[in-house]
């Protein structure tokens, strides 16, 4: 059984930095040291960190707070400038090209746009972004139908979305919309690791997605390794393996999200090989 | 056999405005009106003109010019400039929506952008935005690759394109530019005349395109007529119409293009009708 690990699966530019920041806090064995909300969406991570003392918080008036992380997402300005006014230190692991998505809705709100932000309303990313983008931004997911713009209107992207979602988006703006401008935020990393993992999908009999089932991302390379592979398994760990699945596999692929650590993607490869070994 | 006229057929707003503009001057008797190239793509009426005294020229330096006019595609910058230090009176017939693409282009210009002109780069108006868009500009026309281009890049379109030229173009466009600025310069009239040319030529046995073999937008109508129905024909006049075209045909449809005069729509009309009796 041939084993094939996508070169771009795990942890991207922003996450590496997120974490690397907040182990260094933890290592200082600083106290009260917390993340609004998980630092990034594995649980497998955010179990790592509480176990070295950094802890997700929903609260961000916790008298327990002494250094707030926030998180590769983003936060809106209010929560800056609500937690800007707190004793606590603050420091900000937003992605950097989370921070420049946010940077673009704030100029295009300026400029008199209606901030359109192509992504799923829900995800905090989007829920930053939305704050960025002043009064008058509207959202939409690429399973919805266009909502109601106007003349005037200026696209942000989710940086995680699909290019697809965004190409398909902008071809309904441009048929309404007579003034568009377009920052294209879609991070690079995310459209390479898409791109690797369709292309695996199509030449192995199985994939495997690693990674947190609440990460977009990942989900996404789920969804995306379906269309071309009938054989998809979407897990956080290896304990979720199952040998009945690798019974007629010739070759197996493993795909991993952005916050997906290669510790895992290491465990789950050496246990496919095992699994392979033992047929 | 059934005739129909296409409703959108014929002078456009900014046609009639420079015909009207072009025609009272003439009846004013003034001596020394030219118009800078032909007015608008249509051999009949430049002839209609000359008999009434306004003939075009390309020699802005002429000494026998009193009132030079601008023509509807419009002119570059540099030939206000010229004109403007001349001692004749200048009329502007550009078509207002010419000169709203004009100031866009300044727009993108000044804003940083690269340029990227969606038309026939050989055609007056696109060599008159060619001129308003700086030093950085790039044209490209719906059978051409999309050229080089860079990242931060702003459109406009010449206001005769069809919309799915400028879609498609934008969809490579969005491929490679992550800074977009897009203004949807296409003339709403002509994208209705398109749209009306398209359906009626999936109801009718033969179409006949009325108007300049020189005329760019009629050419396309031609063009389109052609995808639904397989007997077209473009005529600039009456004269042109052959009697074995309708040998087996029920309906006629005839539609025309934005510089293309009512009096020919209705004397090619009127001669079909002859035919059609004659039968």
């Amino acid at each position: 059984m041939e084993i094939i690990v996508a070169k771009k699966a795990g942890f991207c530019f922003g996450v590496k930095r997120a974490i690397d920041l907040t182990f260094k806090l933890a290592e200082k064995g600083k106290e009260g040291v917390f993340t609004f909300g998980p630092l990034i969406h594995n649980p497998q991570v955010i179990e790592k960190l509480k176990s070295e003392g950094v802890a997700p918080t929903d609260d961000i008036d916790s008298p327990d707070i002494r250094t707030l992380i926030i998180r590769t997402h983003g936060v809106s300005p209010d929560i800056y400038e609500e937690t800007g006014r707190k004793d606590y230190e603050l420091v900000d692991a937003t992605c950097p090209f989370v921070k420049k998505a946010q940077r673009f809705a704030e100029t295009l709100s300026k400029e008199g746009y209606q901030v359109l932000i192509i992504g799923d309303r829900e995800h905090p990313e989007v829920q930053g972004l939305i704050g960025f983008a002043g009064d008058d931004v509207v959202t939409v997911s690429g399973s919805e139908p266009l909502p109601a713009i106007k003349h005037k209107v200026g696209i942000i992207v989710q940086t995680t979305q699909p290019f697809e979602v965004f190409k398909n988006i902008v071809n309904k703006v441009i048929g309404v919309a007579t003034e568009l401008k377009i920052y294209n935020t879609i991070c690079d990393y995310t459209a390479q690791r898409v791109e690797e993992t369709i292309e695996l999908s199509k030449k192995v009999d199985i994939v495997i997605v690693v990674g947190g089932k609440n990460s977009a991302n990942t989900t996404q390379l789920f969804t995306i390794s379906k269309q071309d592979c009938g054989n998809v398994y979407h897990i956080e760990t290896s304990a979720e393996l199952k040998k009945e699945w690798f019974t007629d596999t010739e070759k197996v692929g493993i795909t991993g999200g952005a916050s997906t650590p290669q510790w895992i993607i290491d465990d789950v490869t050496k246990k496919i090989r095992e699994i392979s070994f033992r047929r």
